[in-house]
């Protein structure tokens, strides 16, 4: 078994990581961090569980730690980072330069020329980059990014439609609540109402669409050419995010072949990784996020809605913002990056 | 005063003509209409009155005929239509041929050639067309359309913009529960949820906005160039439809002259009429549905988010759906209709 | 293997039974049946399957039958009714006069004198009005009622607290959709809203629940005699009644009495019994129906908030609408049933 | 014109007093309090306004002060305070005792027995309290309360009712989440779902009933006998609060008499003051939070489901939680103090 550990293990997004991580086959959670007034409590009481499964109960009587390096056992084999960007952006280094290695859902250095972002089904190879990342950083450990959870949910859909030649991409997103964090959306700001706008996402899923899409030469990641618009929504919804995605393509598809496109897209054999990647409804009212966001237990990617427009296609597509988005993500890319033998 | 009807005035979009036209300064509310079995009841005894403000107490009174020539009083100069698209595609030939006017927000007959589709404010010169139809149908009536509410949102910000050069639109659409009539989205469809299609919807914006958006010859309407793709969304709000636009421009305006395109958008002398039209919101997460559906007492357009992208401009539109998307659009056209002398 | 079908398969809680008999361990369900019109295609076509889980395989590809006798294999041991009232006082009898035993959830009879109404765990000795049953109206089979889901929330808490000398009980329900059926609430009705009525709901739990709690003498049931009084309220959740119960006892407990009575409540040694029966929350927010309807795979009843005044005590209590409060309780019925050779 | 001030005037309460206040025909609106760090910008840059309602433009522009004795000019005829109760309880003595009236909706001191508690249509001889009061604590000011909103929902309907001998009120409350503040409740704990316990709520809602329903002898209030039990509840909805009581009385009313009761309850003429006070519904479905709470422009409390039960009666009842609840009450207290020459 490999030993892991989740920083910032008591947030939102931290306890999906502790659900996930109940039962995995390869990994032995031992180790839990929080800030630190939390320090010493049982992880049972740092957490005010919030999710509606019991909370797992090994994890509970675990000591919360603090998120520090000298807190954190040698042998720990992986950290996950649930950590908020500014948290990580101080720590996940210092985590990094100590030895650790760090499979991060912190949206910090994302575009850090030498850090991978990284989803397996996508782009494992630019895991190759943690050579390039030691090198110039000194580090004994690494640190792997997963995108944000809105480019998530439509990148493996685009990877998967390149072979038509992607040029422009619209997208506007109806995201889940959850995605803010527990506290993120107030019930008076989004009862009955849309907030059209979330702070700083249309600009990621722009750039880490780009990078995710892009190929990597051996020493850098040179960026897909595509352009991407975002237009980002948040919606009264609790998990899922729901894309609408136009896109502008070199050759003209028809949609039988868009839907085999996407239901052909290319699995892994890892533990957390779904089969197929991508479920494609023909029914045009599906994917819904409450319906679909559990398909392949939160880690596969629904799609829909699939038409063709004169200069392209349209299509719509759908994740589990917290499995798939986050926590989900960060854990696939701990298992490639174990059977990489990165650890 | 003109004495006005409102031909199916049970349902969710009659309620609303019925509460618009309690107190209008003009019109005067003298006959509702509802299907045979409700006919010889009071308004009150028929409507299962759902809005939020108590229903007007003197159509309350009113019996409520059955939706057919011979039941409705020759005196009557105007009647507005609720009715759904099959009775309207049915009744309203018939009452135009019996004389009467009718301003209907039903969707049959919209892009008939000799059919005005208008928004006043857009393209009250299409209204021309009723000397078209009464000459190829021999009607002493009229007949005359508001579009579909999706459109109206979208449409008189892309009139605002024609200035730029449209060519190609893009949009993808929030709309809320109300849409779809009393019962047409159950509770458990859309709570915590998201149905990412609406049947018909997407034709109708692509097709209504370039008529809207065309130009009259003296005998026809020459549909406007731009392309229109849609993708329209139920989402669980009662009423405001947001949508997220972009727009391809030829021109290269920057966010502020959209902005300003937007604010001086002209308007009408009607009593129904906002002043502004468009209501420009600086704040980017503004317009919510909820915050600002009663901008212009439900009839201007609010829009945000204003953005340059590299091939245009991307930005946000609400409006009220049952107001200025149906309703309140209907009794705008009657307005317009009494204006220029056509009742 | 028990061979069981499910009449009504199609609507929500038909769907429910279905989902919940998948890989049961001792029924296998080999019949399902809907309205004539859609007797002939495979369940797949018939069901527009609405919950969150795939369409389980094995049932998706059966026939669906007419709602009749004739139409129903001899060798079916055991039929859940998932009808509407008024069909299943049609068809029920005629079913059970055939020969079959039915454990329905459909309100029709629920009252009758020689129809047991049965929650395993607090009244299992009802069960032997089946002989009365048989004896009275010349039935082969059987027909064995489960109460409503409202009433099956409560009444395994009033039970456990019933050694406390039960006098009075108020008791106002916080209800979900899902309990009016896929399309028994509309979304205008309820988004940003509660109705604080629910039709014939409140007299439903005051008979229902004496019935329940009442003395099985051999041949007849007596009423316990405490009275209900229930105030039943609609509210925008998907799944899950929660209710505020105020109950005056004879006995004055404190409320650590209630809450280890409540705990320890006797539980039953069948497939889809929970164990604990009742789990039992400190937190004072606790239960929610989000968080704890799936407690003990949604058959578990979850109690919190107890506190004592000046005559009694009150506490609020969970239990999942449609699996402990439909189908699940059917079901479970239907294990008795089979445990105590009734089939 | 009496000039009125309000404390605390930027958060969700303090914007409704200033949006209610535009165009008070008796009070002009002249000054605004925050906490300090806002002190010295407009109002418009101090207030994220988030009412459905334009900000009102000669608010908009008015400099905020700092929440403070010496900051509020002395000239200042009434304060209305919609501090929180940890910020009410430090500074409002200070303001009275500086000589200042204060209208409070803030919880502290709500039970001292020299304050005041008032419903003016319920017990406006209370407020002779404040001569009391001033002999006690020396103040030139005075210190005025309105109860909690849950409180106020029910007690003038048990006011009305107290012609039966009110013995014992059992209560459930359905309430909205503007009860808790812009921030008080997230969207994670309340999207679909409902939250069975609010802190304090129940206590208050115990000894403020009793004590506005109380005698007030001259020189202190005797409180009513009737013994109140209340369970409170958060559900999904933006404003107004549902109640469920049960009453317990001497008497045995009809169903129509108590109709009449609750109809007739006696009004006052006050700017603010409905008439008429309590709206009864013969509908069992009415109220409705969404289609009721703007009865007599949010200050009138909607009854209906009125039900006799073996001991007493059952109704429910709701009023508009920021207004009548908050601070419409205050402000209703306030034309109360004009009235009576308390200014």
């Amino acid at each position: 078994m490999t030993t892991v550990g989740v920083l910032g293990a008591t947030g939102a997004v931290g306890q999906r990581f502790v659900q996930l991580l109940d039962d995995h086959g390869e990994f032995d959670l031992s180790v839990v961090t929080a800030s630190p007034s939390s320090a010493g409590d049982s992880y049972r009481e740092a957490a005010n569980w919030g999710l509606d499964t019991p909370i797992p109960e090994e994890t509970a009587d675990l000591t919360v730690r603090a998120t520090d390096p000298g807190a954190i056992p040698d042998d720990t084999d992986l950290l996950f980072s649930a950590l908020p960007s500014d948290v990580g952006a101080a720590v996940e280094p210092e985590l990094c330069e100590a030895g650790f290695v760090v499979s991060s859902n912190a949206s910090n250095e994302r575009r850090a020329d030498d850090v991978p972002l990284v989803i397996p089904e996508v782009n494992a190879d630019h895991l190759d980059l943690i050579d390039v990342q030691r090198d110039q950083r000194g580090w004994d450990g690494a640190l792997v990014k997963n995108p944000n959870c809105s480019t998530i949910t439509m990148v493996p859909t685009l990877a998967a439609l390149d072979e038509f030649g992607l040029e422009r991409v619209h997208v506007s997103t109806l995201q889940a609540v959850s995605g803010a964090g527990y506290s993120g959306v107030t019930s008076m700001e989004i009862l009955d109402n849309v907030v059209p706008h979330i702070g700083g996402e249309e600009e990621k899923m722009e750039t880490e669409s780009r990078k995710l899409l892009g190929e990597f030469t051996g020493t850098e990641v040179d960026d897909h050419d595509a352009v991407v618009s975002a237009s980002c929504n948040r919606v009264p919804t609790l998990d899922g995010h729901l894309e609408n995605v136009f896109v502008e393509t070199r050759d003209d598809p028809a949609p039988e072949d868009v839907a085999a496109a996407l239901a052909d897209a290319p699995t892994l054999d890892l533990p957390s990784a779904p089969d197929p990647l991508i479920e494609v409804f023909e029914d045009p009212e599906r994917p819904q996020p409450r319906l679909d966001r559990m398909r392949g237990d939160g880690m596969a990617i629904a799609a829909g809605g699939i038409q063709t427009t004169d200069t392209g296609i349209q299509y719509n597509c759908l994740a589990h913002n917290t499995i798939r988005g986050a926590a989900g993500a960060s854990i696939l890319n701990g298992e490639l990056l174990a059977r990489d033998g990165w650890l």
